[in-house]
C-alpha cells in the first residue's frame, strides 16, 4: 500500500524517534548552531547551482502549476543552508552557525532496500577556514554520539584536497576525473588499474593514484603520504590534516582515528578536511561531513564553510541493538475511568495529572468489572488506571496495569503520593 | 530564488516554531494522544482513497521512477493517519489516540499569497463515536491555544449530518450536491438562490437550504433549525450538536461558542460535528476538525473517528501579534573568545556552561581588545563575551554584549553564580 523506503513510524518508533532529535538538537543549540528551517522544494535551477549532477539525478522533480517550472524535492540540506546564509543572513557577520533537522528525498530502486525518505539533522559553521572549524564539527558529531549512548565507534578522516591534488592530471577531462575518482571510493584497485591504463598515464602518475587505495591506516600514515605531496594542494591538504589530526588527539580521540586519503563522499562540493563516523555493528556511516569552500560563492557570497549531518535512522537503529535501550513503552501513564456521576471528579483530576505533566486518557462510561478493562489497556500499553465511581470524598481506585495490583486512594493522598515520587 | 509560499525560517523564528511545536505535543501527549510520522509521498492511488476530488486536484504528483506509479506529496495528513489504523494498528484495542506535526503541500497560484508548504498538528480519536468525544477534540485544541497564550477566540460549531440531511434532495446528483454545498459554504445566497432555481426544486427544499445560511448564532439557533430537522439524519445530527454544547458550556466556554448549521469545512470526509477556531484578528481559523466516520472503511477496517489539525503558520503569526511575545531572542549565551595559550582551560569551561545547559561558541585566537568583537557580537546577537587570556588561576573577563559592562570573575565564582541564577 505504501512505497518501500518512505517514512512511518507507530507511536513507539516515533517517541524514540522524538528523543534522539530532542537531544542532538539541544546539543547543537548548546554549542551555538541555531535551527532554521527549508523549504522540503524548490526551484530546480537554484538547487542545482550547489549540487552536482549525480544526486541531482537521483532527486525526485515535478513541474510547478503555477509558474511552469520544474521543482526538485531538497536530496540535500547543506546548498539550502549555504544559499541561506549567502543571500538571507549575508547581513550578518561570520562565524555563523546553522544547524537544521529535515527529511531528504532520494530515487532508489524498489528493491535496494534503502531509504528513499531520509532524516538528517546537520550543522553547518560559515565563515572560519581553519583547523579549529574543521576539528568543531567533528568534536561536536562525536559529542553527540556518545551523549546519545553509542560507546564504541571510529572516526574516518580523509582530505579532499590531497586527494584532487593526486588526481590533477585528470582535472582537465571531467569524465576520466570522475571515473577515478568514482573507484578510488569504492576501492576497487583492479578497475582503477584499468582506468588508468585506458587513460595512458604515465609510471609515477599511475602509482601515485593507486598509493590512494593504501594511505590508510594510524598516524604512520602521514609519513607515508609525505613522498607524495608534491602538488602544492596535497601539502597543504596534509598540513591541515595534521593538524585537525593532533586537535582530535588533544581531545582524546586517538582511539577512534582513522586516516583514509582515499576516503571521497559523495558529494562534489567538498574541498578539505573530510569524515565519517562509523558504529561497531553498523555498515553504514552514522554520519560525516567535511569542508565545502566554495559552496556559497555559487549563491553570490563567498565564504569558507564546514558542516556535517548525521543519519538518524542508523542513529536509532544502533541504539536499539544496544541493551540499554530497551526499556519499556507507556503509551498513557493514567486511564482515568470513571462513571457519569463522577464526571466532575475525572474531569477536575485529569487536569491535575496533566498539569504536573502526566499522560492521562478519561473515559466516562464505566461500568461491570474493572478486570474487563485490564485486557485491552495492556495491549495499549497504558501504565495505571484510575476508577472514580462517584462521591465527592470516595476513594479513587489505582489499578497497576502490568501486575493487576489494586490499591483505594484518597484523591489527596494520590496526587502527593505523585508529586513525590 | 524560492517559490512563493514554501517554508523557510531563519533562527528566531525557527526558535519560535520549535517552542510552539513541542509546547503542542506536549499537550497532545498529556491527553494522551501518541505521536506517528507518515510519509510525505505515497501512491496516488491509495492516498486518493481517502480524500475528495477538490484537494487531490491541489495536490503535488509525480512518477515514481522506480514503479511508473503516480505518487502524491500529502494534500493531508487524517488520511494517512486512517490508514495507519485500519492497517498497521488494527490489532490494537479502540479507542486509539494519535497525533502527528507534519507538513502539507497544496497547489497555489504564485500571487495568491497562501501557502504551499503548510505546517499542522493534529490529533485523531479513533473508535469512540460518542458526544464526549467529538467534545474531547475541541476541548484539547481549546486548552492548546490557551496554554500558547491566546486569550480571546471563538469555536464555531457546525453539524454535517444536519446539513447533509437538508441537503439530501440532491445527494443522487453529486454535481449538483456539491455546487449547492460549495455555495452554502460560501454563504452566497444570490448564487445559492440561482443554483436552486436551476434544479427546479420545490418551495419547501428551497426555504429548508437557504435556511442553513442564517442558522447562526447562539443557543437560540437549536429551536430555529428544529422546525427543519424532519429527515432522521437532520435530527440525530442536532441531538448530537446539543450534546457536544452541552459539554463544552460545562466545561465553561459558553462565551466562545458560535453554532454555524451552514459550516461546511473543505473536506469531504466530514460526516459529524466539525468545528473551526478563531482568534480575534485572524481572518483564517487557527484550526478545525469533526468527525469522520466512514474514512477507517476505506481502509478495510470500518471505525468511527474524529479529529482536527492546528494551523501553525497562523498561530505563531497571532502569537507574535500579542505583545507578550515580543521577548528579547538570544542566538547564544555566551562566547568563550580566549587565546592560543588559555585553550585548555577555555576548553573545559565550554564543556561546563554546555553541561549545565547553556548555549556556548567558544573561539580561539582573541588578539587585539574586547571592544572590537562587541560590535560582531552584537550583531550576531550573543548575550555575553567570557575572555580567557591565559594562566590557571587567572580571572576570567564577563562582558555583558549589550550594555558593555564588564567585570572581572574567577572561574569557580563564574560557574557559582550561573548555577545559582
Amino acid at each position: 500500500m505504501i512505497p518501500k523506503g518512505v517514512a512511518t513510524f507507530l507511536p513507539e518508533g516515533t517517541s524514540r524517534r522524538r528523543e534522539i532529535e530532542r537531544k542532538i538538537l539541544s546539543l547543537f543549540s548548546q554549542w551555538g548552531y541555531q535551527e532554521v528551517i527549508t523549504p522540503i522544494f524548490e526551484y530546480l535551477d537554484v538547487f542545482s547551482l550547489g549540487v552536482g549532477e549525480d544526486l541531482l539525478n537521483r532527486a525526485y522533480k515535478f513541474v510547478d502549476r503555477a509558474t511552469g517550472r520544474m521543482m526538485v524535492l531538497r536530496p540535500d540540506v547543506t546548498p539550502q543552508i549555504a544559499r541561506i546564509a549567502a543571500t538571507l543572513l549575508s547581513d550578518q557577520p561570520l562565524p555563523i552557525r546553522l544547524c537544521y533537522s529535515a527529511n531528504v528525498f532520494r530515487h532508489e530502486e524498489e528493491h535496494a532496500g534503502r531509504e528513499r525518505e531520509i532524516h538528517q539533522i546537520g550543522g553547518e559553521l560559515i565563515g572560519p577556514s581553519d583547523a579549529e572549524a574543521d576539528a568543531e564539527t567533528i568534536l561536536l558529531a562525536v559529542e553527540i554520539l556518545q551523549k546519545l549512548g553509542l560507546k564504541s565507534f571510529k572516526i574516518s578522516l580523509g582530505q579532499m584536497a590531497f586527494t584532487r591534488g593526486i588526481l590533477q592530471p585528470f582535472e582537465s577531462s571531467p569524465v576520466s576525473f570522475k571515473r577515478i575518482l568514482g573507484a578510488v571510493a569504492k576501492k576497487d584497485a583492479s578497475h582503477l588499474e584499468a582506468l588508468l591504463k585506458e587513460e595512458k598515464v604515465g609510471q609515477k602518475t599511475r602509482r601515485q593514484v593507486l598509493s590512494l587505495l593504501d594511505l590508510f591506516g594510524g598516524e604512520d600514515v602521514f609519513a607515508a603520504a609525505k613522498p607524495l605531496a608534491v602538488h602544492p594542494a596535497c601539502k597543504a591538504g596534509l598540513r591541515r590534516l595534521r593538524e585537525v589530526y593532533a586537535i582530535l588527539k588533544n581531545a582524546g580521540h586517538q582511539e577512534a582515528l582513522l586516516i583514509d586519503l582515499g576516503e571521497v563522499r559523495g558529494f562534489d562540493y567538498y574541498t578539505g578536511t573530510i569524515f565519517e563516523i562509523f558504529s561497531e555493528g553498523v555498515g553504514s556511516e552514522l554520519g560525516g561531513g567535511g569542508r565545502y569552500d566554495h559552496l556559497l560563492e555559487k549563491f553570490g557570497a563567498p565564504s569558507s564553510s564546514t558542516g556535517f549531518a548525521l543519519h538518524i535512522e542508523r542513529i536509532q537503529w544502533a541504539l536499539e541493538q544496544t541493551a540499554g535501550s530497551a526499556r519499556g513503552y507507556a503509551s498513557a501513564d493514567f486511564l482515568v475511568l470513571h462513571t457519569d456521576g463522577a464526571a466532575s471528579e475525572a474531569v477536575s483530576l485529569s487536569h491535575q495529572l496533566r498539569d504536573a505533566g502526566y499522560r492521562v486518557i478519561r473515559r466516562n462510561g464505566f461500568h461491570g468489572a474493572i478486570e474487563s478493562y485490564l485486557s485491552d489497556a495492556r495491549k495499549q500499553k497504558i501504565a495505571k488506571i484510575l476508577l472514580l465511581t462517584g462521591g465527592r470524598d470516595k476513594a479513587i481506585r489505582s489499578v497497576d496495569v502490568r501486575s493487576g495490583r489494586q490499591e483505594n486512594k484518597r484523591p489527596s493522598d494520590l496526587l502527593e503520593s505523585l508529586s513525590s515520587s
